[in-house]
This record gives C-alpha cells, sequence and structure tokens, in this order.
C-alpha cells in the first residue's frame, strides 16, 4: 500500500467515525455500502464508530452499525465498550441495546481480553484433574485402560517422530503416542517414573471414549513415562518411521504444535524435578513417588518434612524475570548476548527472582547487574513456562532511566541499545548474521514484537 | 460527605474541565483561584484539565495549568499524558512545552507508572550486591567491620523489639541490630548459617561509612545469622528492652515498617530454604554453605548437580497464583476460608503454579479446583514475597464465566459470592466478627482494594 492510498484511506474513516459522532444515518449507510470494511475502523485511541454513536446518544446509528455486524466488544484505548460509554453518559435505550449479551468480561475486567497472549509451551491441552491424583484405584484404572495415551521419555526427551511436512521443508514433530499393550512392561520396571497429565479437555462426548459404570463417558488418560531402557530398545516399540529422542531440548522441543508444546512442558519440568530431586533436602533419604507423580515423600518416618506440608515435596518451579529494556527515547531496546548463544544472536535479558524479591525488583536488579542500566517502571506482559528444565519466564517491558551500558562479563558478553528500525528489519525481512533474535517460540521474541506494535499504537 | 457536597462539587470539576476544553483562561483561572484542589481533577476517561486543554491547542491555559502546579505526567485511562495527546494532535508549540523533561517512562511504557503497586514485604531497602557474594576478601572484611549490620533468626523468627508506639495502642515491631563485636563468637560456631544481605541503598555518602582504601566510601553491610543456640541466652544479647523472637510469622511479621518487612522477606526465604535444603536433592549427601549464603553445593564429587549450573543449588521461590474472582455481573467478588483461618475471615482463592503451567492458566485450574467456578479473562496486578517460609504471590484480577460454587474440602471450608458493597462496607467501617478480609499488609487485601478502586473509574 503506498502512502497516498493510506493517506486516502484514513480520510474515508475519519468522515466514516465524524458521521457516527454526529448521528448521520444516511451518510453513515452512505459509506458502509461503499466499503462495508470500514465497520470497526478505529480512530484516536481506538473509538470505533459505534463508540461515538454511543457517547452521543445516537440509537438509530448505533442499530444500523449493529446491524451491519459491528463487532460491539471491541475496546478503545481506555479498555472501554460502546457499551461502558454508553452507560456513562447516561443514554440507557443504548446501553441497553448494547448490554444483550452475556459476553461481560470486558465490563467486569476492562482490558481484560487485550493481555491474553498465549506464548508457545502456555496452551493446557489437558484437564490435570489434580483432584484424582490421590485417587488410586482410578489412577490404577486408567493405567490399564486402552483409551490412555502414554509419551515416553529417555534422558528427559520425549519420543518423537519427525516428517518433511510441506514445500517450504519445514519439520514438524509429533509426540509418539502409546497404548497400555506397547508400554505394560516397562510400568513394571522399578526405574520407572510415571506421571498423571490429566485427561483431554472434550466438550462434546466422542464414541472413542470409555464409560464407566453410570454410563457416564470419560475422555481418554494421559500419562508420560520416564525410563532409562535403552533407547534404541525403546524406538522400537513405535509402528511408525523417523522416531527418535531429540538430543538438543532447546532447539528440538520447539517443533511441536501448540496443543502438544503444552503437553510437553508439563511432563517434561515434572519428570526434570525427580531427575534431580530423587532425595529428600531436608535429610537425605531416599523418597518414593506419590500422587500420581506429583508428590516425593521422605522414607525416613522421622523427616521433619512429614510433618506439615513442605514445598521440598512437590515440583519444583523456578520463577525467572525476562524483560525487554526500552531507552528513554523509546526508539531503542537493550538486548544482550551470552557467550553461548548463535553468533549474531541477541535477546532481552533475564535472571531468576530472589527470595523475597518481587517481580519487579528482580527486573530491576537484574538488568542493571548483567548491563548497568538503571531501570524504572516494569510492566508485566505475558509469561511461559520454560521446560528446560523446569521455569516460568515471566515477561515484563521496562523503562530504562540511564542508558550508559557496562556488562557483567559473568553473565553476558555483549548487551547494546538496538534501534527500533534495526529490530523491526529483523522480524520482517528475516534474520541476518548480524543481528537476530531468538524464535517466535520464545517470550523474548514475543516481548519484541509486543514492544513494536505497542509504540506504533501511540 | 454528603451526596449533595458530592454533586456540588461534580458540578464544579465539570464546569473547570470544560473551561480548559474551551480555552476560557478567565474561567480556568478564576475557578482555580477559588478552590485551588481543582487542578488535578479528572472526568471522563480520567482526563485533567490539563488534557483538555492540550487536546484543543489552548497554549494559555496549558501554560496557567502548568504555573499552578499541575501534575503533567497524570495518565488519562488510555494511558496517555497531555503531552501524548497534544503532539497525536499535532499541537507541537504544546507538546513542547509540556515535553520539557528527563522523566519519558510514560511515552515510553504508556500506563507504566499506574501499575507500580508497592505491597508489604516489596521494599528492598538493600541492594543485594551479587556480584560481591563470590568475593570472599571482601565479605570477610565486611563481617568483621564496625559499621556492618547484623540480624539475629532463631527457628527462623528475626530478634525483634517491640514497644508500644501511640495513643491508638499501635504496636510497631523493630528489628535488633547487632554489631560484630556482639556476635563475633555466634559466627565461630558451626551451625551458624550467615547470610549476605546486601547493603544500604544510599545517595549521598555518610560520614558514618567506612572508606576503602581508595577512599571512595562505602555504605553498611547486611547479615542475617541464623542460629540454634539458646534463644534466652541470645536475648541477652541485646542491649534494648521488650526483646523477643516472635512465635506466629504469619501475624508478628506484619508489624515491621515497609523498610525493615523488605530485609524481613529476604532474609527469612533465604533462611528458610537453609533449613530444609541442608541435603544434596539429586544425591542425599551433605551441602556445604558457598557465595555468601545463596548457593548450597554437594560435598560428594561425583554428584550430577556439580555438572553445570542447577538449580537444587539455589535458594528456592515457589511461585503462588492468587486471585480475585469478580461475578459476571461484575458487582460480587469471590472468597474463600479455610479451616485454619480465623472465624470471620475470608480472603482470595491462591495456590502453586505447578510445571509446565502459565500464571493465567493456574488461575483458571486453581479456581475451578477449589470452587468449581470457570475463569475467562485473567489480568496480574501485582506481586508480593511471602517469606512463610519462600512464596512469590503473584497477585490476578479474574472474571468468572460461570457462578455456581462447588468447593473442594480437602482445600477450603467454604467460598461465597460477596456483594460489592459488603466488600466496601467491611474494609471502610472495620471488620465485622462475620465477615472480614486480610490486614493490608497482604496482597489479597491489596488485590480487593483494587477491584473496589478499579471499578469506581468506570
Ligand atoms: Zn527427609
Ligand atoms: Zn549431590
Amino acid at each position: 500500500m503506498t502512502s497516498l492510498q493510506l493517506s486516502a484511506k484514513e480520510e474515508m474513516v475519519e468522515r466514516f467515525l465524524d458521521a457516527a459522532a454526529r448521528g448521520d444515518l444516511t451518510q453513515v449507510s452512505t459509506l458502509l455500502s461503499n466499503a462495508a470494511s470500514l465497520i470497526n475502523e478505529t480512530g484516536y485511541s481506538g473509538w470505533t464508530a459505534l463508540m461515538f454513536a454511543a457517547r452521543n446518544g445516537h440509537y438509530h446509528v448505533v442499530e444500523a452499525l449493529l446491524s451491519h455486524g459491528c463487532d460491539k466488544f471491541s475496546v478503545n484505548s481506555s479498555s472501554h465498550t460502546a457499551f461502558d460509554i454508553a452507560k456513562f453518559w447516561g443514554h440507557r435505550h443504548i446501553s441497553d441495546l448494547l448490554g444483550r449479551t452475556d459476553d461481560r468480561c470486558q465490563r467486569v475486567l476492562p482490558g481484560s481480553d487485550l493481555n491474553q497472549h498465549e506464548n508457545y509451551f502456555n496452551r493446557e491441552t489437558l484437564d490435570r484433574l489434580a483432584v484424582k491424583r490421590t485417587d488410586k484405584v482410578w489412577l490404577e484404572a486408567k493405567q490399564n485402560n486402552p483409551d490412555t495415551v502414554y509419551l515416553l521419555f529417555s534422558n528427559l526427551s520425549p519420543m518423537v517422530n519427525s516428517s518433511q511436512e510441506d514445500d517450504n521443508a519445514r519439520v514438524e514433530t509429533k509426540l509418539c503416542r502409546f497404548r497400555y499393550e506397547a508400554v505394560k512392561e516397562l510400568l513394571e520396571k522399578p526405574a520407572t517414573v510415571l506421571i498423571f497429565l490429566g485427561v483431554e479437555k472434550r466438550k462434546k462426548p466422542s464414541s472413542s471414549s470409555s464409560k464407566t459404570e453410570d454410563g457416564v463417558q470419560e475422555p481418554p488418560a494421559w500419562f508420560a513415562i520416564s525410563t532409562n531402557e535403552d533407547p534404541a530398545a525403546l524406538l522400537k516399540l513405535c509402528r511408525e518411521k523417523n522416531c527418535s529422542f531429540p538430543k538438543l531440548p532447546n532447539r528440538d522441543l520447539l517443533k511441536f504444535s501448540e496443543e502438544e508444546a503444552g503437553v510437553v512442558a508439563q511432563a517434561r519440568s515434572t519428570l526434570a524435578w525427580h531427575d534431580r530431586y530423587s532425595f529428600c533436602p531436608t535429610c537425605g533419604s531416599s523418597t518414593k513417588l506419590e500422587e500420581g507423580g506429583y508428590k516425593r515423600s521422605c522414607l525416613n518416618s522421622d523427616c521433619r518434612s512429614l510433618k506439615g506440608v513442605h514445598s521440598t515435596c512437590y515440583p519444583q518451579v523456578c520463577p525467572v524475570v525476562i524483560m525487554l529494556v526500552i531507552h528513554p527515547d523509546g526508539n531503542q531496546c537493550l538486548l544482550g548476548r551470552k557467550k553461548i548463544f548463535p553468533a549474531g544472536m541477541f535477546s532481552c535479558l533475564a535472571g531468576f527472582i530472589e527470595p523475597g524479591e518481587a517481580i519487579e525488583e528482580a527486573v530491576r536488579r537484574e538488568v542493571e547487574e548483567e548491563s548497568g542500566v538503571k531501570v524504572g517502571p516494569v510492566q508485566y506482559v505475558s509469561c511461559q513456562p520454560w521446560p528446560m528444565p523446569s521455569n516460568l519466564m515471566i515477561g515484563c517491558m521496562a523503562v530504562a532511566i540511564s542508558t550508559d551500558i557496562k556488562v557483567d562479563e559473568n553473565e553476558i558478553e555483549e548487551a547494546r541499545w538496538f534501534p527500533r528500525q534495526q529490530v523491526i528489519d529483523s522480524l520482517c525481512r528475516g534474520a541476518s548474521p548480524a543481528f537476530f533474535v531468538p524464535p517466535r517460540q520464545t517470550i523474548a521474541h514475543q516481548l519484541i514484537k509486543h514492544w513494536i506494535g505497542m509504540n506504533s499504537n501511540l
């Protein structure tokens, strides 16, 4: 689109919004019949035609816009819907018209829909059904159930099936799924760790699911198995070709569909905990696995960890802050690189939250420690579980209040202010060997995109 | 304030904003001379007089408002300052006038200042100076330094000094502070755990601080000591009266000043980690304390935890979600109570984040597990370290998309929808024995206040 086209379009949007604000039903209708795409266009502060009409009490324009299928749930940059605006200004006939709906989330928590990011590893495909973890009878019945799905892990890697998927030579990785019969023997080995992952989230009952005694259909359960048996022998369990246990989690675990990535995050991080927490940290004794794989109890009956509820007995999640720091001029962002990064790759700074520290304080401390840059305001954006081994990446935007960089060479090799345009070029025109950012599956990538999108709204 | 007064005030605000929007300098000045407090009043969507004047290009009104000391950094509910608005509408002479400042955070990260909550336990009084944790020579010099401050912990309780402070019989608790001479012997006991907390954050050098070789003054360092010596003997180390080791952390640790609370959070949660993680979870061997108390290394030289960086060696922080769930009607919130709560107390629901789970998903899962209520949009509000023993409470607002309550009796005793007015009454008129919420030091309290404040903006 040339700048001339853009400006002509802008002019049309302005006329349309103006007509709605003045209550000029004829012009609103004429413009819409010429260009139906105008309907949800926004002007200053994200105001739509519907909002202007609602603001000024033009009932018939509101009606016309609704009949043309406008989005009545869209919010302006104050997070208000047209309904909110009509109500505020006392146009009850309009707010009644707009309020006929069950989707009231926007009114209850303004802006809440705007902030629903979904990062890779975030999707919960399964209902974890934690209440069943202590139900041994139920768990055992599920284990033997022919509908149950088993995933197989060796050395914290899931067995996957990789295939050249399309003309672009993108490789998609799928989890190998097993039935009870295939893994029955593995389940009996003493070194096997078994995790109950949950049951499939399902709205309608399907014919493939099993029935309980009272005839209610239950969706299939999923388990993860970790075994130290010979990987080559394990691969023979699968009937598919091209199966493997990938070696590089930071690369290979980013190739799943969104649905499978969520399951992998849950399974791998829980198994990684078992791998590192086999012994009771409080007394050093051995532990036994309980509650569907979500608890390890000390075998020393005198141990303090058996009195009351102790965090030592449950899978550990390590909270990490990861932040995109923006230059005070608003036009540059701070990215750094570790020695282990591929050449040319820069990412957001990040670090573990310490005891007694708030998220925002951890952001300030880490940025100053790693880069010497002082940070003022901090804003949470979204988060991402990162199962290498079991981190929760808490993604924030932050504003620098100083600009001189002095890197802590133990932490990072280099940190630089990158101009906005250079970042946009890298994201839009493809990575250059001299500068690129982590792939889309990472929250670092999403924070950078968020920054670029966010500022363009101003 | 009666409703009559309120409405008179509202009318005056409206006239003032209107005058600013019209560029009526005379009326703006007259109204301000009658009621100076009008200056930062806001109308719909948080617009101030300054914003209206900036929007409509009234340079002299902007000047007058600035000379009357209006807050030029305040933002409307679109998170825009008057500067943003002037710039957007192309009034460059006004944006130049408003932009003469170094505080550009609002422009770089709109809304960032609105969201800076400070909860109890959040304040970082000390600079943790993590880089010094591996500098044994520096740490040892600080230990012997006469300016260094030591806190004493017994059974995870800090020694405190409590006094009846004022006529309202409020009890303020202060940390007992010790010098090197007083704790020298304790430091030599093998069971003593010593944590380097950091150095005082200080802008100007003070005469009381020590000088390094090159004459630069360094602020005092703080350490926490945990000892299993007889508490009665320890209390004699302090010269003050009314010293004690409080017994009920959930009550007694909420009585510090904001400054001391932050230090307590850091010290207690790190010490609690040492208390529970004395043994290597990976192999069960004993461990030794390193890095100023922020690392425990396995003494078994074959242990996997010694290869690479392992989370098992560092203080654990447990991320917890705590959420105020709002009814779809926007006028009720969901609160629950555990059996161990004092009678009449209800609080926000909460629960640990599981491996592979995002914050928002953990909110949905926990609310449904505990109360049977389904949750839609979730919004992060603020967080709070909670050093009992080492949690990070991540506070969210959430919107329910179902309303039937079915509590999980293993988790909570009761959950109810509380009408907004009942919650306001409880907060404003004081607790009733039938219904009250946790004290202001808790993030639950702050979330509830946030809800009430937030909705009143609509
Ligand atoms: Zn034990
Ligand atoms: Zn070990």
